[in-house]
């Protein structure tokens, strides 16, 4: 046996990074824009440095340039203190204070929305002032340090104020105190203007790097938990209201265009600072100081174009196909279960088996797959007497999936078929489903089987029920069916030598490595072989079930045992 | 066996008719609003219409109320029109003529982009206007008739003008006149406004009803293809411009909110509807003429916000799970491939077998998913020798999850571990994957099988011909394993009973049915044992595969047959 060849590791992620190096020293070429300098420590910045960094929702990091060097958040800033606003003082309160409509304004704009008494969202200069009053404390160190905490947790790591960027902005941001004072003016804000612009300036100037941004980025991406630390910031009703305010107004003037072009969710910082946001997916931060006129980093939107583009990341790209719901369907006269039926059996199931139905879905629910399960589902259940839907290919429900299917469950009371339901709980990926089911009045009554195998045997041996295949418990040895040539002389001696064992349900006849010295000849009921499966839990799978003849109709769910066999053994 | 019971019809879609029919009871005593009157002839409507429609991307119609009461479609003619403009002449030709900048005007306002002398966008009537001169058609009988077609074949059946309204629009739109000269004068239109505005206002009297409405924005759900009659209309791309419009500026000023609370494109008209769009879902169309001083029916709001709530459908509801894109990974130590191998064999897998890494992946591969399981990939590669990747459950797979793939394919190479894929071209699924990785230099090289099973067996293969358990074709009895216990003299006995037989890859050496003669005991190469599974395309599963000892390296991809088997057949 060769060792394992070579030393290199196998990268399949490198096209990711290798894209990511082309893009940037591509970039790197397009000029045009400048630093920011009406804050003038703004305008010290190196313009040449140039950053871009992906994170997962897993925390895995690609980055290419000057992605660990320092520089102030700016308005990157406000869609996660209006997130912490909404997070401690609830969706109505935030909404007093502040609206959700775009504008066709400038970032700095002085314009309010006098009739609602409000700035017109949390994305303009004086919106944000008024989220930033809202930060929790009893004194402006409490708030600062509550601020920093907030900003610390979506980094994954301690940050810091850039002081002298801290006092430049304090200094020369005479139009945002005028905002302020605006506001005072009309009781948009109630504190001491100086003071809720002291946090205000400073939560701009919180230090970052292009990766730590990146991450920021991804905790919206990951429905609002660090997927560095693992830390819940954010619930994911609050991750949504950010992200559509950030769809709508993160760009300022050219939140149109970039919709258009890019379609994520997007803030821009002054610093040259852009992070964007594919839900579900990845967190992007680009960092290249040079901004244009609507104060957004030239090549910040060039590398974001490129990337939605490449990876096909546009929110309005469609990648929902409900079709594929349904896997395939089949019936009981042309799939049988894997359990042994005699020849006479299996010639009533071949005729009446048209009457059982096996869908089986896949793919994520909600609402419009669910849709389309029920309904392709009623569909067979038009000319079936029992439907089975085995959801073992299914991997997640969301909470309107499950309430359509609960209240389907009820809406099948009455009709000719019998829902049944396959691989629920598996593991635990429809947990929410199972429980729906569970806590449901009718939801309950659904049939649950183990797996669809399982479902498609007991709807099998309702049919032969119904066809009056059913025995008693008491037998002669002529009535079994390895017996049936034999002549009445020839059953006494059998009868003779074998003597008749009765097993109660979920008795274990023999196991594997047992000594075999007996032989059984199965008469009534049902014996299951076993085997245990490699994987999580120890699960075992049935390769097999064997029965001599239909049982009565009896409901074995999956969490009970094989009913009662009475077997005959003979000495081996 | 009893007959099918009952004739009622399971109909599992009940709910959704359940949860329509409470949601129109109740919002049937919404009041407010008033129908638009500034167009005398729409004032004259019944207000107490209420009809709602839901379609879905299949032609399902949901519906309650007054659905098929005729009206004009008035502004949700705008992004269709705007659709048929970028079908007809591109994107970059219509951007010239119209922006994508939401205003924060009112929909009549007369404010133009000077700077980039066009309307801001295609939804207020400046825009529209714009989007209407680019009808094609040499005469305006011409320009109508496409105009008309555009909204037939939208709504799946033969629409019409609305004469009144149109005669009422032509007389009354003094504004819309201003606006269109106003245009003229910047040369932001070119024909004579007159003309262009008698188009433009024939835009708005086309006559449609609810469900005409909820299957144009079905059309739009499903990617541009109407539902009802399979029509493509509209390329997937332009859709996604139209819904990126319909999103930013559909509501008018009320985009942000609708963003905030409903979250999904829509557009409304004065007519009192409005229609919401659900990528890969549904279209939704309400009409209840009282609308708001903002211009939206205040009923078609309030069932909107319910339906988003109630069915989960804000576009910023994360949907996505990239982490589920692995279902599980074993190794070849723990889960062996169905061959048959001998005790040495299954020795040596055992202790050499974790060479051998297997993932299932599945769901749709986009690039967030694709990233997650190429990760994966590689890190299982580092401590393997063969990777197979199984993509069985994987039901879809973009262009951009088809490009990481085959280069990713190429970055394997001289590292230490191959990659082996499975199950790729079971069904037509994957099509798109299959021919990228065909059509790519590097993608050809990753052998493909037909099966999970298939891939395994020939990375088992590979272990145990590096281990020289290869033997050359020529061969004595006494090496066969069956015969192993014999002595000499028995061996030669065996011998003088026995003949030779070899067969060539791909020859069938017995088939189900034949009549069992002879009895073979296979000596070198390989058996399989196929089954004809029921389905689409009478496709084989190999249910077994024999072989006395392991074949030397070789390729067999999933086209290829078995390797040619020698066999010594016996006299039955």
């Amino acid at each position: 046996m060769d060792a394992i060849r070579g030393t290199a590791k196998a990268e399949l992620t490198a096209p990711v990074e290798a894209f990511l190096a082309d893009l940037h020293a591509r970039v790197s070429k397009v000029t045009g824009g400048s630093p920011a300098d009406y804050i003038p420590e703004l305008g010290k910045v190196d313009p040449s440095l140039f950053g871009i960094a992906i994170a997962t929702v897993d925390g895995q990091i690609y980055e290419v340039g000057d992605t660990d060097v320092p520089f102030t958040i700016q308005s990157v800033s406000k869609p996660f203190m209006y997130g912490h606003a909404l997070q401690r003082h609830g969706r109505p309160t935030v909404l007093k204070h502040v609206g959700v409509e775009p504008t066709g304004e400038a970032f700095n704009s002085i314009v309010l929305d006098e009739v609602a008494n409000r700035p017109f969202n949390p994305m303009v200069n004086a919106g944000a002032i008024a989220v930033a009053e809202m930060m929790p404390g009893d004194t402006q160190e409490q708030r600062i340090g509550n601020m920093l905490d907030l900003f610390s947790s979506l980094a994954g790591r301690r940050l810091g104020i850039d002081e002298a960027v801290f006092r430049s902005e304090l200094e020369t941001g005479h139009r945002n105190r005028a905002i302020a004072y605006m506001m005072l003016n009309t009781a948009m804000i109630e504190r001491d203007p100086n003071e809720v612009l002291d946090l205000y300036f400073r939560q701009c100037s919180v230090n970052v790097s292009c990766c730590d941004l990146a991450i920021m980025a991804a905790t919206l991406a990951n429905d609002g938990t660090n997927p560095l630390t693992g830390k819940a910031v954010f619930d994911a009703q609050y991750v949504r209201d950010m992200l559509t305010v950030m769809n709508s107004c993160g760009m300022y003037d050219y939140a149109g265009e970039w919709a258009y072009e890019v379609g994520m969710p997007a803030k821009s910082g002054v610093s040259g600072c852009i992070i964007a946001v594919m839900p579900g997916q990845i967190g992007i931060c680009v960092y290249s100081p040079p901004i244009d006129t609507q104060g957004n980093s030239v090549r910040g939107i060039r590398v974001c174009q490129e990337i939605s583009s490449e990876f096909e990341l546009h929110a309005f790209n469609n990648r929902t196909n409900v079709r594929s719901v349904v896997r395939r369907d089949y019936r009981a006269d042309l799939v049988r279960s894997n359990r042994l039926r005699t020849l006479e059996e299996r010639n009533l199931l071949a005729t009446e088996g048209h009457k059982v139905a096996v869908l089986e879905a896949q793919g994520a629910l909600f609402f419009g797959s669910t849709e389309q399960l029920l309904r392709k589902t009623s569909a067979l259940a038009a000319d079936s007497r029992y439907v089975v839907v085995d959801f073992k290919r299914v991997h997640q429900a969301d909470t309107s999936a499950c309430k359509l299917i609960v209240r389907a469950a009820k809406s099948m009371e009455g009709s000719a078929a019998e829902l049944v339901f396959a691989s629920l709980a598996e593991d635990d990926r429809l947990d929410p489903l199972v429980r729906a089911l569970a806590e449901s009045q009718h939801g309950h009554r659904v049939r649950q089987f183990r797996d669809a195998d399982a479902a498609l045997e007991w709807c099998e041996d309702q049919l032969l029920a119904g066809a009056n295949f059913n025995h008693g418990t008491k037998f002669a040895v002529s009535e079994i069916n390895l017996f049936k040539g034999l002549s009445p002389g020839e059953c006494r001696l059998v009868e003779s030598v074998i003597r008749p064992l009765v097993f109660e349900r979920g008795d274990v006849i023999m196991r594997e490595g047992d000594e075999a010295k007996l032989f059984f000849v199965l008469a009534r009921g049902t014996v299951s072989v076993q085997i245990k499966v490699h994987g999580k839990g120890n699960r075992k799978k049935r390769v097999a079930r064997s029965a001599p003849a239909s049982p009565s109709a009896r409901w074995r769910c999956w969490t009970a045992a094989a009913a009662p066999p009475t077997s005959s053994p003979m000495s081996g």
